[in-house]
């Protein structure tokens, strides 16, 4: 529909996630009234990710270096290793500053449908990780849905045995929510994880 | 909360606009997986669109040239002149093919609250365009908003006394849509508008 460069763009956008051709069009218009130095900013850290973000060795998560900040962070402790299954959920957990462990990132759950095995997630990086003994916990934190629940499951059959504890995040009402808004399946593990109040 | 780089990016997709951070990080994520060539070529486009794309200097619209394709197509009657707010307008108007005169792109509309004045559009090259006579018709299409009619009555008072016929797009109900669902403004215009049929 547009000329060349700006069919081009709207195209490429448009191959984003998220970004419908509504979105694509609309930020292919700023690009063409942004200031030229803004536009060179976006370019460069496009390409700059690519270049100098890779994924932390030990752990999965992104980092620049070898190792990621966390992993080489000496005031977090090594005795709690947190699954999780991509990097992001690593900022969402960091950002309850609730946990000072470390993590392991598993790229991904286990989804049959999208030809996902054990095989393809970082699972033979987690069992050398906690081969010498010195994580004394896992919390698998995988996500609270089928893929999240199937790898979690997986993965405390494959634990089973090495004596380390196992636990997984609890699933229940959102805090701030409105019970009556909850789908049934929330609610029905809110009742199973009940705690008493009166102890 | 991302290294550098990671974080960079993501601060740079969210001041692209209806980009809110949810969005920014997963685009971010997707740029990280993605392969390197596709991320180059996006990254290309962007700086390729700004040095190459400018704004036709008889029409406003995008253009590669100093003349849009439009103004260039000879089979396209230089009678008729459809003013628009945006490049944009155009596009949607081209996807029509009800139109097959030329276009004069504005560059927005009349807008007080956003300091958009006549003075900040492209009306002094529209009157200049219409001095030569050749026009017979002017259609004005701007948007059937506030701004939008307010543009289109500034405009429609500036062209009175040059003897050339104004129109304006006609308001009604959206083709395909409800007439239960239409709010009491549109429905209001499509009485207003109503059109014989018996004739």
């Amino acid at each position: 529909m547009y000329e060349g460069a700006v069919q081009d763009l709207i195209d490429e956008l448009g191959r984003l996630p998220g970004i419908g051709p509504k979105s694509a069009q609309r930020i292919a218009f700023h690009v063409l009234s942004a200031e030229a130095a803004d536009v060179e900013r976006l370019a460069h850290v496009l390409t700059e990710v690519k270049s100098k973000v890779r994924f932390c060795e030990v752990c999965g998560n992104v980092s620049e270096g070898t190792r990621c900040r966390i992993c080489l962070d000496p005031r977090r402790s090594d005795d709690v290793l947190c699954v999780v299954e991509e990097a992001k959920d690593v900022v969402a957990i960091e950002r309850t500053r609730e946990f000072r462990g470390k993590y392991h990132v598993l790229g991904g759950a286990i989804n049959p449908i999208n030809g996902i095995g054990p095989d393809n997630l970082r699972i033979r990086e987690l069992m050398t990780r906690l081969a010498d003994g010195e994580v004394t916990e896992v919390i698998l934190a995988t996500d609270p849905n089928i893929e999240g629940e199937a790898t979690a499951t997986y993965l405390a059959r494959m634990l089973r045995g090495m004596g380390i504890p196992v636990s997984r995040l609890a699933s229940g009402l959102p805090v701030g929510g409105d019970l009556e808004y909850a789908d049934e399946i929330t609610l029905g593990r809110a009742f199973e994880g009940r705690r008493r109040i009166d102890a």
